[in-house]
């Protein structure tokens, strides 16, 4: 269970050739932090290194200044969770143990993140979603979605692969790019191309394609699946959590959209 | 204020030859969103379309439902704040406000993030971190700077550039790669390696070099700052808040290390 890639069914598309074959996905999997019990946060994360994972992340939070503040990192043990590999607890010692309280409601006045479209949930039993499959008749051709990039590329000013910006763009049926956006952050991008058609009432987007610049995440295609569209691509690799989430809401995910060639991981119906 | 990028000075290293020369850099800020004139999130972002971006990620928090759920987005125009380009406050009609509270009462039962080393904090007025500058007197030559890259694809039996996974690496001051960590996250991959030496009770860490895969976000400098890590350097590209808050604490952040190249964007005094 704590594989970093698995192995995946994709439908391979290259030069007009079309084949099934077994391919390998990162593993994602929620991570639950609690603090002497208490849940605390819920990171999205290969699984590996969890407890190593847990000290680096409260120590970026200032919740251990130092290894003197660090009681105990252990994983759950309470039968009553189906995935205990996926909890961690951990115990302060000295004056850490004095600011529990403290942390825990500076936390609670405000929750914060970045864009991560996890934020709220109160533990990893509740990131699954409670909406409806995305229901949508689009198809797009093979050649319209190897265009994605380029047409991309040349509807951003500044877009720049190698550089400091992700994109997310929304095509349309016929394949012309509708819509973009650039940000430092991948998730922000996603947002922004989404948010606008939600100040315009235009939701659910059943008939538009959502290209992103970078990998496909969980988080990705959790805020396609919110947005009701029913195709999400890539120029990169989409991780295991963010497939299974494509396949139960009836989402298309390509990845790895590159010269002639990309990549179908769920509901490859959708692309002729 | 509203720029994509800006222009940077930057140290440049290349084929041996060294230049100070001015680039650009993706400008990244601070969002913070408002319900009702209360703090609800603090987003690290490309300002432009930050009412599109709000909507877009209230939709994914389930705050909205659809556009029907929206009453107003509007910048903040309190006088009192520094920055008020960078505080949206939405309003909700209908039957969106009367689950407000309840919205409100359940993000602070716990408060979760995708590891990106702001969780917690209230307000932008308190992203800045509260700790002194790194010391260290740690230097690296150029080419055990250009040797990062190979050293960490040769450690990771899975790291594939291409795909799924970000990395993240120790160099000690002979430029030896001490640890690595791989995972869909970036940030996840810094707290790995980072989380270790916690549990060691090995921090700070003034003597070594952290290199990363993906870009050098704020979040990511400020877990080197949190370590006492004096030099950080990734393949990709660094954004304006990273290189400023390296700046202000005394550390040399390195970008774009490919092939016989790479550019120095503060305290450029550490690599000889």
């Amino acid at each position: 269970m704590t594989d970093t890639f698995r192995s995946v069914d994709v439908t391979r598309i290259e030069d007009g050739r079309r084949a099934v074959e077994r391919d390998r996905a990162a593993t994602e999997e929620p991570l639950e932090i609690r603090l002497h019990g208490r849940p605390f946060a819920v990171i999205m994360r290969t699984p590996g290194a969890d407890r190593e994972l847990a000290a680096g992340f409260l120590l970026a939070e200032r919740v251990l200044r130092s290894a003197d503040d660090l009681g105990t990192i252990e994983y759950c043990e309470d039968p009553a969770h189906d995935h205990p590999q996926n909890i961690v607890n951990v115990t302060l010692v000295g004056s850490a143990v004095t600011t529990l309280e403290q942390v825990l409601a500076e936390r609670r006045q405000v929750a914060t993140s970045s864009s991560c479209g996890l934020c709220g949930r109160l533990s990893i039993d509740s990131i699954r979603v409670d909406v409806p499959a995305v229901a949508s008749d689009l198809t797009l051709t093979a050649s319209l979605v190897l265009a994605m990039p380029e047409r991309l590329r040349r509807a951003q000013m500044v877009f720049d692969e190698t550089g400091g910006l992700h994109a997310a763009a929304l095509f349309t049926r016929d394949g012309q790019l509708e819509d973009s956006a650039e940000d430092v952050g991948r998730h922000n991008a996603v947002d922004k191309v989404v948010g606008r058609r939600v100040m315009r009432e235009e939701l659910p987007l059943s008939d538009r394609a959502l290209f992103v610049s970078g990998r496909s995440s969980f988080e990705i295609v959790q805020k396609a699946l919110f947005a009701g569209i029913p195709i999400v691509a890539s120029v990169s690799a989409p991780s295991t959590l963010a497939i299974e989430l494509a396949s139960e809401s009836g989402i298309t995910l390509v990845g790895f959209v590159r010269g002639e060639r990309f990549n179908i991981y769920s509901h490859p119906e959708r692309v002729r």
